[in-house]
């Protein structure tokens, strides 16, 4: 299937989590054996081309398609957490959300010095979570060049925000407005 | 890789998340390549012996194993979420923890009447989770026979309680004690 196919999969639900979001839901994509397996080949192809030593993918719906590309590869998965969920010492970073902050944590021994670690997602938009991932990813010693994501919504401009910040981007697929 | 080759990936933290708790952390298991590869595939094996049409993670780390094993056999994830994630209307249960209670959501229409759905998840304690998840799902209209863990914890028999409400219970490794 190609990414084409695999829009087609993606559910568009309005008004979620507020009034006027239309939220790309990729539960239905997930919930389709041959799709979600599409997407999950064509994401590690990608991955495989940024030379990736290992996958870190963040709390929740990360952990979905990264785990599963990690496993493709057969490289290691970095779960990027929430507050609180890792039982040993971590590395944290706190960053702003449109109302409030939020905190991620990981693992620093997860990360050898200068392993090349390809962040995987669902879905980018504003882009503050998966610029704070490539952030604490780094200062574990990590090298993070590249992002990979199902979803991209260009007009968030998530994607440039973290070019900015010296990781190359990439999404399976793209949706106009928010 | 043999489980008994994987269980030495297992990392044991004392006093976590309370004093006196061995807890068996994967963090290590799946930042290990091979490791995690593997566990994958030997989870994978199991659920296409028993005829998965589907494989239904637990967030958070549920989904770690099972998006990886439903990917790896070209079926469907079905994400059994905590309260208020999904976007759509949920269907929705309520259970019991040593303190308080808790409650996990699907979205019913991922389901088919009669699919059967095999549980993943990263380790049973006491099972009140996995119990959950179960007794959800079959009121979603699914089949559920089958629940593969990567850890078993049998002293706190968690898997007895599964086996009493009919689900067939299998894990990679086991730990004695909590």
């Amino acid at each position: 299937m190609t990414p084409d196919d695999l829009k087609q999969l993606v559910r568009t639900v309005p008004d979620f989590p507020a009034p006027g979001i239309l939220f790309r839901d990729i539960t239905t994509l997930i919930g389709h054996g041959a799709g979600f397996a599409a997407s999950v080949e064509h994401l590690a192809e990608r991955a495989a081309a940024a030379r990736a030593e290992s996958v870190a993918g963040m709390e929740a719906r990360g952990f979905i398609f990264g785990a599963a590309v990690a496993a493709r590869l057969g490289i290691g998965f970095v779960p990027v957490r929430k507050p609180g969920k890792l039982p040993v010492a971590t590395l944290g970073i706190d960053y702003a959300l449109e109302y409030g902050s939020d905190r991620l944590e990981i693992d620093p021994s997860a990360i050898s010095s200068g392993e090349r670690v390809v962040i995987v997602d669902d879905l980018i938009a504003t882009g503050g979570t998966a610029l704070a991932a490539a952030e604490l990813l780094r200062q574990a010693g990590a090298q993070v060049d590249h992002a990979l994501f199902v979803i991209d919504l260009p007009d968030l401009a998530g994607a440039q925000r973290l070019r900015d910040a010296g990781v190359t981007v990439d999404a399976l697929m793209e949706f106009a407005g928010h």
